[in-house]
């Protein structure tokens, strides 16, 4: 008899105004799989659910004027208190810092994590402080709201967990990998190794890569992993240092 | 009788192997609501409809050895030719250019786009090259596939539409947004003024926002997001000297 014990799935709690947007993509696919094979698990808090009024208010106006509503301390941390397995906690923010591989790496490690996704202006200061909510942003543009950068967020970590990814090397060869010193990754080419466009270009797979020389391919690619991160990422070259 | 005319929608071409992901979250909340309106619009092809033998291959294995599979130029050139009206070629991939809020103020100038979503290793570069693909990246993280990074992209995109955002000065106000000098954006806070958390701390609003000296505030905001990004994206106060 097989009776592998199983480990408690990596779980992520959502706090939420569009609980329905979730598993959204992250329900297909590889990380879908994943969830069916319970290696990961998600729950959806439903804010508004934890107003206390009759209109089921969770924003008021930000106290100083201006444009735009704020979440109400209070409602949020009605809503947080209801979870029972916090873990980490995340708001997803642009004023936040900026996840990369590293961050999504360390993030795996913990049991579980609580993403909070803020909609209109953004959520009271005092929240985040009592509750000790990290702001993370994915990147420097604005989002409609915190939902699909928690997506991305959750995608980036579900496929780093053992088990999700078929091939193991796969993962470990990719672009920002340790492995290959934080480079962009070189570039890809198959079959047909001459590929006629449909305008009559004939485009053939550089010499080298057909060459059957293992060290060779190897330090080409390497060669243009370089020359790409030089001409397009020399800030990944600086922070290597 | 209102006859406004109706302006052609911003329009979204995908090519994908997982056109069932779409529209996910933009199908709801302000995205959803402007695909309603017709503000926007999308198409999602799927690759595997364009392959050519009974498998339904799209993929290969690279030239020169390697882990992962590589998507056959012939394939997506079958898959590109068939969009009526391709605009800008956007792959999105880790190796990019990475986006910011002005590349999304950009990418809404064209009238549509074309997005090309990855899996397995990467796509065959020659077909980037000869159809002029840009590779955009979401952020220095590596995703299950370009889905998850398209709809990041679209998300960023759609709210700047004229006739998105409700309230015009929200859109004007937030990180990143010219107006703030690229500072990221000062806290926020609501009612309640003192706000007793559940274990009993007593926490107030600062003080100056509820003085109603608008003059005072706006320095304080100022001085807030000045501090908030030296202390955390210093990188963004040196990109503006």
């Amino acid at each position: 008899m097989n009776t592998t014990p199983q480990a408690a799935p990596w779980h992520v709690n959502l706090m939420t105004l569009f609980p329905e947007m979730f598993p959204g993509p992250l329900g297909q696919s590889l990380s879908g799989r994943a969830l069916e094979k319970k290696i990961w698990s998600w729950n959806a808090s439903n804010i508004r659910d934890f107003a206390t009024d009759n209109h089921k208010t969770v924003d008021d106006t930000p106290f100083g004027g201006g444009a735009g509503m704020v979440m109400r301390a209070d409602i949020l941390e009605r809503a947080f208190l209801s979870i029972p397995n916090p873990g980490k906690r995340i708001y997803m923010s642009p004023r936040g810092r900026v996840l990369n591989q590293r961050m999504a790496e360390d993030f795996i490690t913990a049991p579980s994590l609580t993403i909070l996704c803020g909609r209109y202006e953004g959520v009271d200061q005092r929240f985040l402080d009592a509750y000790d909510f990290e702001e993370v942003s994915i990147g420097d543009y604005v989002l409609s709201g915190g939902e699909p950068a928690a997506m991305i967020l959750m995608d980036a970590c579900v496929r780093l967990l053992p088990g999700v990814m078929g091939n193991v090397d796969t993962a470990g060869e990719e672009s920002f990998a340790e492995s290959t010193g934080g480079l962009l990754e070189y570039p890809h080419y198959t079959r047909p190794a001459t590929w006629t466009t449909a305008d009559g270009r004939a485009l053939d797979v550089p010499d080298i890569l057909t060459s059957g020389n293992h060290g060779k391919v190897a330090q080409w690619r390497r060669d243009q992993a370089l020359a790409l991160t030089r001409a397009r990422r020399p800030d990944l070259l600086k922070t290597n240092d």
